[in-house]
């Protein structure tokens, strides 16, 4: 059977839409056979709206390619040359709880690498380590591409206790980068040579022009009098510029958390308080991009869905299929096993960093140390995730506290702990290796404070 | 010449009986010729009441020792064996400043590790590196003891930047907790076997009985059910015992700022408010204990100096003489050289681990990788030490930015950037090597906000 | 049941006198209970005279303790305290074996880390993981004292593959360097302080006087005017000098296969032609010991023992099961798990170094990096141990010629395959993980080319 | 001024029209404005007979580039874009000195990282630095391409001692590989993804086709079947195969020299005792080359250049040196600072390994960790090249004779001494860091022995 087939799981997400449009894109050097969105029963209906919308973009296409949706994983997995992951354990909903307990204490939820991707990371390792699982059975040639956040603890997991090394993760982070710097400078991005290194949302880099100039002061100096182009889900508020100058390098947006803690915690609590947490935002955001789906007569990606915050993810894992499918050699910043291009860390743990794309994966370019401050940083970041992940697997509660205790975006002491037990209580249907804990949590009667964490149907009414 | 000399910098410390007492303890393996007590202009009263009172404690001895007082360095160290260093830059009235500031904004001031124990770093490198200098000079074959704060980070600056390995850094703690906690089972100290491995203010240790048993864990259980024996200067709240548990190892009681930072933040805003911070309470014990020292009938270490806070700190540093001098390989927590006894450090950064002291001085107990969670504390920790000690030779007014951004016992933004600058206007007159930068606070118009560290002469008041 | 048991593997050797005597010696400190002495059916005769003799010692002795005798292995280890190993797979025919099939292509054989100490290893190991196994269950807490060769590899195949930490190995080239050379510039052992690092058979040390101050270059000085105190079992060839006084380390006497190749392959190459090769001459040393031991009135060690070759071995043995017994924490240099000791190297595998002997085993002591030159020596024959015990275990040849390269000692190419697959011919009985491998030689007509190493009846001859 | 400025350090080599080649065939992507050759005097008469082919090289081009002829560097460096380096101190002729003298011992010289390669590396480094020098003074923004051997420590070498980073060192082999080894499997080069580690001259390298999947034990099945393509300057005898699988990676052709030492070691004393050696060989291709040279028709590259051994080393600096300047990114294997690429190396010196070159420089691609085997030969090589550089800045005799002892190629002990110290005396005035050492030697009556090496005038002879 000639072409290729795409296993979607997640393939209800809003995303679906410019997954397709990359694809479409793509085609000649991708030449796509099948499609299979896969979704979970919760998800039917959502499944139903972006299965009939992608087929649509399909059929507007000079090409033919059929969009199977389904809700058996196997069967989507069956041959699959390429396994995309976008899925959402807990939906949104599952989100606005990782942000909603901790702000009720005062607290970041931060969704990515605070307390909310904590459990995010406990919420989703399990399922994709399940995944793993099948794919070594139903398609052990395939490829993972994974874009399920916390996508960094979740490629490192996929490495390290799924022992799968045919996975890459991505972010749309370093995509944007290097998408809006360039034109601060008067530049195009290819007249710039970029290199990344870090862990993913917690990455920095260092930008050179084609003559091997670095311009990487000379674009921080830029960024302090124009816009500097942050991702749309970010509160924009500028660095301190002594310490942007000190390291020479751009951090991601994600640092303003660790840079800036004090002005991100003040403007999270604000929307907590007032116009609800960027979760809740977006199930907003999203509830209006369905109703969009719906109409049967849009068959291209709307312009909505780039306010969703998460653009150019769905693309860049279009990218990097079509770079291991053609053997392209595109540089691609992406979550990959590390093999020395961060030697301030272990050599098989997973990092992010440039890396040329081809038919064997990630072929990485090696950074080199970093500063002092920046590795000290890295250091501690990659041992909050190897905990966060550790304690994922195994359910062991002690872990899960150090892990909370080390994560800088947390304060330790009684509440920090009280944040967690309730976060444990609050996912309980998606944690299943903490069974145990969350038994006893209940025995102690912890109980969710906040009134529209623990009644989500609050939520629309926020 | 026979017998040994002995040259104390900063001889006016109220610590300073306990040092006499430990010699003239240790007078049989030890022989000292003469003792040096060196001062500044500025400490020379409280230098001739303690060095008055050290000659009462020799004379009192069976042994013929000469205590001498100068303010003239030099002449002090001219052909010293042992040089100990117990001098604080600006005195309890900079501590007081170290805690204040911070707490004035709701932050931790921490005069070890956290923004006070960084100052303090800042006042007193430049001032060891130039003692280093002049031991270079007039006592090139002598051993360096420090136990001027922060210990950990002066004796790295004595290796890194002094090029001096003659060098043991010193700290009670460890003293403590064998002191402590064998009666906690049932057992001697000699009992037991102590491993120890971190950073100075932050280690953790392992415990076995004599059978080689591990009996770390029984100690925790112990410690919850009695009092655990910390520091005078702790705040005595117990760490979250699930924590203790998963690690297998005791934290030291200075960890208590970073597991259980909510509680340590309250209970110095608590005194801050009230009785008046740390700093203050030690100068109101420091004016009792020169009242007693004053006594010329007193001719033995007063019980009050217990109170004080630092006990064992000069008793350390007498053993530690006393068995480089005998080659002794009497067991000792110091903060050495690493070479390898803690992996997860570089070989030739400064580490605190069980050693055995000897003529060469310590040979250090290989403690082997530390489990992910203490790697992850022990990495971001030496990179901030790093960075301070570089802020502290160099002045860069970035690197100290970066350096507190780090720590994780400040909260970075705008408000610890503040912080940070009213702790350069407060510091100015002990940090030359920052002139530029406290130039360019002040024509901002930077000053302190709080009252009494404004204004020390409120302190008493307090 | 109170006293110790001691379980000896190998119990027929020539060397149990000298390890009763070890233990009479300090039966205050280690009160014997009963001591088992293990061989295998091949050994009885030799296991009955020197077991009588053991019997003879105790009796002699104001001790009662029983030496049982026994094939019975598991017998022997039930209830173990400690388990001490001093077996020969294959006895000194093996070794003959390994001397003079490399020789008889003018290679050197070198039984503990060239072609025949390869061999040793490929024949040991197996048989140590299978002590391993039964002591899991027989005697779960004893500890494991080796000094069956090649120590260092028998070690850290113990600890690699047999996932057992609670293990010593052991070798007199220490001992015998810091017997003898104090002596040389005119000092007593007590007065010197030793450091050591490497591997077994492959170390260096440092030495300091009780002052601190290095003497390493004095004794090298002295070593070159006098007889510098070789083990007897070594070819006493100088050292290049220069060499010695670039490292400004003293290199071990093994270290002469490979900083003087040359001439230590043209004495061994001679011997092979003439006298016979150490094997041989050991084997005749041993015969005429085991007719000593004969004696119903012999109830000591004779002075015959120390010709032997690794006098020292067996008193180090029980001063290190006295030391953990009696948590002594005595100075010994073993064979033990890294842990950072030897930065150079990985903190998992094995090394040699100094380190304090208790309750818990080894402390070793933190030597820090070694200079360039012998930094590339140890990693090169890390490597080579690392491959020889992966063959040993996996029986794969590839793996095991990998190794033979690799090995400094012997000359790639078709001669030393040759020798290679020679040797698996010849010790084809005590290699059965390779029994794939010498089918397949045998199949293609490889024998033994050496008359004696074919047969080896007529070495007695020789 | 608009164009590229190149100077050629050695201008007179007989690669020099390969060179003129390479640029010719990239003009259009890299406009070169003048050419600059310098030697020095003892190379007048080739500089000038090359220099003059070279002109006529362009002038037979459609391309107006002028070539400057000088014995003057300062001058011809002034103002250079790139500096390339193929310079050999003491021409020819020291290399045959560098073979000889080993084998009249019964030695492999080899020139390149063996006995020959270590005094070559001893006369070009205090060159090569001289070089950089100049080059930090006249062209402090110019990029050097080194191809002077030993190319890896000659690079190794300016970064570490020279501090001069914008270095690319180059070597054929990897060339060569790339462009034979295809054909074996029927494959072009742009179908498979090459992936490199190592050193220079002793590098790996792993092979996938362009579906990723790993070609490289097909790719070795072949190689044993056919003429495995191997430059022209090795003997070629074939690898032992279980060596090849067991490793799963091809070695380069010079690894035959430590995986079949005795084989390399008889060709090379063959060759010695009949037709000279590869260097007296070479020197008459280099006559017969010069005097086609010296045809004041030929304007282009001469088949018989293919025949020197070193081809395709000028067309892949040109290629770098276009790479550079266009930002090309083309996949080069380089010698380069490692960075982290070969994790089981210090991230601070120096490898051979796959890159993309571009405006910056080298992109490492990380490789990660090398296989237990290759990973001790890597560490002890780059230990050897470690000690010789640093011999040869410092000029110590025993940093060269422990990089000598610990040189795989030689054997250690007074034959090993007495080849390195007839080459101090051989190669006198071009080693003048170690004049005192010579002057040593000298006293003691060193002298060469080998009738050729002593009078070079004997090889036209020969």
């Amino acid at each position: 059977m000639t072409g290729v087939k795409i296993a979607t799981i997640g393939g209800g997400s809003s995303y679906t839409p410019e997954l397709m449009e990359g694809f479409i894109k793509r085609y000649e050097e991708l030449p796509i056979r099948e499609i299979w969105l896969v979704d979970v029963e919760a998800g039917r209906e959502k499944l139903e709206i972006v299965g009939a919308m992608a087929q649509r973009m399909w059929d507007a296409s000079p090409y033919k390619v059929k969009v199977h949706l389904t809700m058996d994983r196997k069967e989507a997995l069956q041959g699959a040359d390429f396994v995309t992951t976008q899925f959402r354990v807990g939906l949104l909903e599952a989100r606005i709880k990782d942000e909603r307990i901790p702000a009720y204490y005062g607290m970041l939820g931060q969704e990515t690498n605070g307390a909310g991707g904590m459990f995010k990371a406990f919420r989703t390792i399990p399922v994709i380590l399940d995944i793993v699982e099948d794919m070594k059975r139903y398609c052990p040639d395939a490829w993972l591409v994974n874009f399920a956040n916390p996508s960094g603890m979740v490629t490192e997991a996929v490495v390290r206790y799924g022992k799968w090394d045919k996975v890459i993760g991505l972010c749309n982070v370093p995509v944007m980068a290097t998408m809006l710097e360039p034109g601060l400078i008067g530049k195009e991005t290819d007249e710039l040579i970029y290199k990344f290194a870090g862990l993913n949302h917690f990455h920095w880099h260092k930008v050179a022009d084609n003559h091997g100039q670095d311009v990487t002061l000379d674009l921080i100096d830029k960024m302090y009098q124009e816009d500097n182009g942050l991702p749309k889900n970010i509160y924009d508020i500028p660095f301190e510029r002594d310490l942007l100058e000190q390291m020479k390098m751009i951090p991601c947006a994600y640092h303003r958390y660790y840079y800036q803690e004090e002005e991100m915690l003040a403007h999270a609590l604000e929307e907590y308080q007032t116009i609800g947490t960027r979760g809740q935002q977006v199930k907003q955001t999203e509830n209006e991009l369905f109703e969009l789906y719906k109409d049967p007569n849009l068959n291209y990606k709307p312009e909505q869905l780039l306010q969703r915050g998460g653009a150019y993810y769905s693309d860049a894992a279009c990218e990097t299929i079509a770079s291991i499918y053609a053997n392209k050699e595109t540089q691609i910043v992406v979550s990959t096993k590390n093999e020395g291009a961060v030697p301030d860390l272990p050599a098989d743990c997973v990092v992010e960093v440039t890396a040329y794309i081809g038919a064997q994966g990630a072929r990485n370019v090696a950074f080199g140390p970093l500063p002092t401050a920046e590795r000290g940083w890295l250091q501690v970041m990659k041992a909050m995730e190897l905990l966060t992940i550790e304690a994922a697997v195994t359910g062991d509660y002690g872990t899960a506290l150090q892990a909370f205790t080390l994560n800088p975006l947390i304060v330790s002491g009684a509440t920090g702990k009280r944040v967690m037990d309730e976060l444990f209580i609050a996912h309980k249907e998606f944690l299943p290796n903490f069974a145990e804990t969350i038994a006893k949590l209940e025995a102690e009667g912890v109980t969710v404070q906040d009134e529209i964490a623990r009644d989500l149907s609050l939520v629309t009414a926020g």
